[in-house]
């Protein structure tokens, strides 16, 4: 199951942790939070403190990000305190690059013809 | 104008790019067509036919790949053919990779610190 799951997106990627992945940083209130917390752990208060958004909308931001596996979020002392995931961001950073390396490689090739043609005049 | 949006989100990345750029990753049909780009452009019909969708809601994949910037279409001799933009996927891969080497960055000056505390003892 595993493997037919793997060979369905080719990439040995999970297409539902992209998925959950990508939409959790195509949010402006997400990203802040995921660059707050590369600085260290933070309370759910500090962290909903710069933004003029009611608690409970604040909540389901950090909960997309949780279901995202981006962060994960811990009771401490009646305080909840969010973590980066970082390594699954690193997923999603591997994602994009090899398809940029793809793409490189392949402008690479054609260079290389166009530069074997044009030694060939 | 710029200069105030640049500082608003303290990166210098365009908050409404990265919002449909990370938006359009969100969907697995959208990365294959990515996928299949980086080995070059293809007619929409093409890119289509490994799915078992609709025209028409496969061209609403592609508009949304298109309005993220992430790939242009060109009306060729009555098909449309669309092509890769490789440097707004490098965008996407720029602002994940500034977070994970923040991340890193802070792990480091921890390990630093643990160390010394470490040569103390």
């Amino acid at each position: 199951m595993v493997l037919l799951r793997l060979r369905a997106n080719h990439s040995g990627f999970d297409a539902e942790r992209l998925e959950r992945g990508f939409q959790a940083l195509a949010d402006g209130t997400r990203r802040a939070v995921i660059a707050r917390l590369t600085k260290g752990e933070a309370s759910v208060a500090d962290l909903a403190a710069p933004f003029d958004i009611a608690l409970p909308s604040f909540l389901q931001h950090v909960r997309v990000l949780e279901a995202a596996g981006l962060i994960t979020t811990e009771k401490q002392v009646g305080v909840r305190m969010c973590r980066l995931e970082a390594q699954r961001l690193g997923e999603l950073e591997r994602w994009i690059s090899g398809y940029q390396a793809a793409w490189r490689t392949r402008l690479d090739r054609l260079g290389d013809i166009l530069g074997r043609k044009g030694d060939m005049q």
